[in-house]
């Protein structure tokens, strides 16, 4: 490098870092409508550090839900153009009594930076922008051109982004999509995706009577919404941890030897992952080790199940309702509306006497795979090589970023997701954190990448 | 009567429904430690009344709980003494959005009286206040001796009144104790409880991992604490509602023919029960009518189930652990601590693969059983004719009150259970409420008992 960015960063470290530190500090919740405003302010402060930056026609559009912001910077005449896209919104953070610091009291322990949205994705997308700001500051220009795309409805699955891009084609049309939202497969071994899983999900909800009713007076002699539903939901697995659901399976690709391979060049340490999370056991479908489990195979997961009474002391009520918040991850080939409708009929067939249900469908995404040999893929294991010293192996992460599948075939451009998180960051849980010698190493390995390319 | 007793209540009904309005006002929720206080102002407030009516010697003793409130008036030299028990703590109220006027803002519509307590148990003890308080206004002496022995812990299982009991034998000693918690069979059809179930409850919490996980990271790889919860659940009962713990009926006595008899006068109409409930069907053990499952039978219900996320939208977690509550109604010679053993010994059989259970005994109390033939059960039979035109039933009920047992052993004296309620009125539920005419009746029925006995 003819400019010395390892020099800049560790120079302006500590600006960067109290910057993000503020925006960690928006409590920029998607999901909770209480907090529209705050998704809003962490909207219009990232447009502010856009344009600090340096960027060109940074904009932030209104739309049904959280706005999007795009930005550009397009005067590399003859050179590719990157889209990087991200999301600045955040997961829920309850049981909040479980955050060791407060979720949106950023705090560094360790050489870790805890806050919700550390890692998934503020602290991520963030380091695409003080990248790009550094090159300009230091170079006056980009060996590429530039376009941001990034939104604040990631974590309810992109409502609004998919029309969006629809009409804004030319707009965003670009030669590689960069996303950073994944994960190193563990200190110092880098990773790209390759594939990410799909997701659908419903809520469940039952009801037997049209009042709670009194242990003493009915015990016994009608249904109890609690009974019913843990019937009901406890249907919805084998023993193995299979699911039960007639067709649920329908598009899943069995395993070749190859891909077996590849998941076991990984190396994954199960005894570790057993050790750092506490768990007895792991737990999962015969046959399939952990990452082919995480990375290959569909999951029905109960996210939230509630009925009855909660509070303090105990209460001899028989509910008259229970109510279920379900997830799938999907692979390859299964279609996320085929997969709803398997289990709507499902639970119908399996609702015990007594009880009625209502089924609500929520989110539907398809899986997304692409080929580990495309150049724009093998430029990015190249960038990582160059700072982290070792090359990117090509992974499946289980996750799901439903945008991915809708960018990369709307825009046909690749999707090159190249992650600075770690597996063990708890995104999604409390004590959210990223490890800041990915946040130092992803700053270099975004300038590489685009020097690269 | 040579005093009109019902010209009297009905010209001071509405100072009594309004000074009753005012007891129901306070959230005298004995489960809930934020209520403290509350219990205690609802105490005072009692013994307020007590004072009023013309009772003597009124005393509100402190316990390591909340207050016990005894009262006399000992002046019918040669007569029988009579010991009214009762309680002034009420249910806790969730879940709120269901109730139609709030749980402590007391509303009279359609001839009843809404409001959490209204029947369970302040409504129907303030009746035996007023009578009393009437018959000393009316004719200056009671024709029998009184004492009132009122807890504010029924609710919570009568924590402390055992203790106070067992050093208050003498001070309490009566022919009788008379108890209003219970109720009518239907409106009109008066009915005098000879049986009571026992209770047991639990509180049960699982654990899987020490945090909370992504779905889209571990999803398929790792336990999930809500559905080893859910299995773990269903496994109490089978497909027939019978509960599916080894030893569960232990001490259960078969059904005589003649107690079925006794069932069958009731004439229960299970098809209103299902109108009026807004039922599918009814539910339970096979081979049992609804009055034989309720009065004879045990059972085991969930009353609160709740683990992940509850929030609005989705959230994609594995959650770490998972809590149910849990209690059972229980018959004949069933031991509490051995149904609480029995079950331990089939949850921890039941876990699941990589999960750890936490077991947590609360309440035990054993089911109480009286002969009908008692005089001082058939006199008040005979009251509730004079007043309500028709004998009362001897039935079984299939609350739980776990003090009586424990009064009428230490005592030495029959419980006369004669409850004013409805079987209707939402007791522990949202919108609780009191039938005003059993109101009017209840003082009636009281007085002439007193009379009788």
């Amino acid at each position: 490098m003819s400019v010395d960015y390892k020099a800049y960063f560790a120079e302006h470290r500590e600006t960067h870092l109290n910057e993000l530190k503020e925006w960690l500090s928006i409590p920029s919740i998607s999901a909770l409508s209480e907090h529209k405003g705050d998704v809003a302010k962490a909207a219009e402060w990232l447009a502010g550090k856009l344009t600090e930056a340096g960027l060109e026609h940074v904009e932030v559009h209104q739309t049904a839900g959280h706005p999007i912001i795009t930005a550009d910077y397009l005067h590399a005449e003859g050179k590719p153009t990157v889209l990087v896209y991200g999301h600045y919104d955040v997961q829920p953070v309850d049981p909040l009594h479980l955050w060791e610091t407060p979720p949106f009291e950023p705090a560094v322990r360790n050489g870790k930076l805890y806050a919700r949205g550390a890692t998934d994705d503020k602290g991520q997308l963030f380091l695409h922008v003080k990248a790009v700001e550094a090159m300009l500051k230091q170079e006056k220009e980009l060996p590429v051109n530039i376009k941001f795309c990034i939104e604040g409805e990631e974590e309810v699955s992109s409502p609004n982004l998919p029309l969006y891009l629809d009409n804004n084609k030319d707009k965003l049309a670009a030669d590689a999509i960069v996303i950073s939202d994944t994960s190193l497969l563990a200190p110092g071994k880098p990773a790209i995706s390759t594939g990410l899983r799909g997701l659908c999900s419903l809520e469940l909800s039952l009801e037997t009577a049209n009042t709670d009713l009194h242990s003493g007076s009915y015990g016994g002699g009608v249904p109890n919404a609690l009974h019913a539903m843990v019937s009901l939901l406890s249907s919805l697995h084998d023993e193995q941890g299979r699911v039960a659901v007639e067709g649920f399976y329908d598009g899943v690709l069995e395993l070749s030897p190859e891909m077996r391979e590849e998941f076991a060049k990984q190396q994954f340490d199960e005894d570790k992952l057993k050790r750092d999370l506490g768990l007895d056991s792991l737990y999962g479908e015969e046959g399939f080790s952990f990452v082919e489990r995480v990375g290959a195979r569909p999951t029905l997961e109960l996210n939230g199940v509630y009925g009855g009474f909660q509070g303090e002391g105990s209460k001899t009520v028989i509910p008259k309702e229970a109510h279920a918040k379900i997830t799938c991850r999907l692979v390859a080939d299964q279609d996320p509306q085929a997969v709803l409708d398997a289990i709507e009929k499902h639970l119908h067939a399996h609702t015990p006497v007594g009880a009625k249900i209502t089924f609500q469908p929520k989110e539907k995404a398809f899986a997304f795979n692409i080929d580990p040999s495309h150049p724009m893929l093998q430029k990015a294991a190249d960038a990582f090589e160059n700072v982290y010293g070792t090359r990117a192996l090509f992974t499946k992460d289980g996750g799901s970023i439903p945008i991915v599948e809708k960018l990369s075939s709307t825009l046909n451009a690749p999707a090159v997701m190249m992650g600075f998180g770690l597996p063990d960051e708890n995104l999604h849980a409390p004590n959210e954190h990223f490890n800041l010698e990915n946040f130092d190493k992803g700053l270099l390995t975004i300038v590489e990448y685009l020097k690269l390319v």
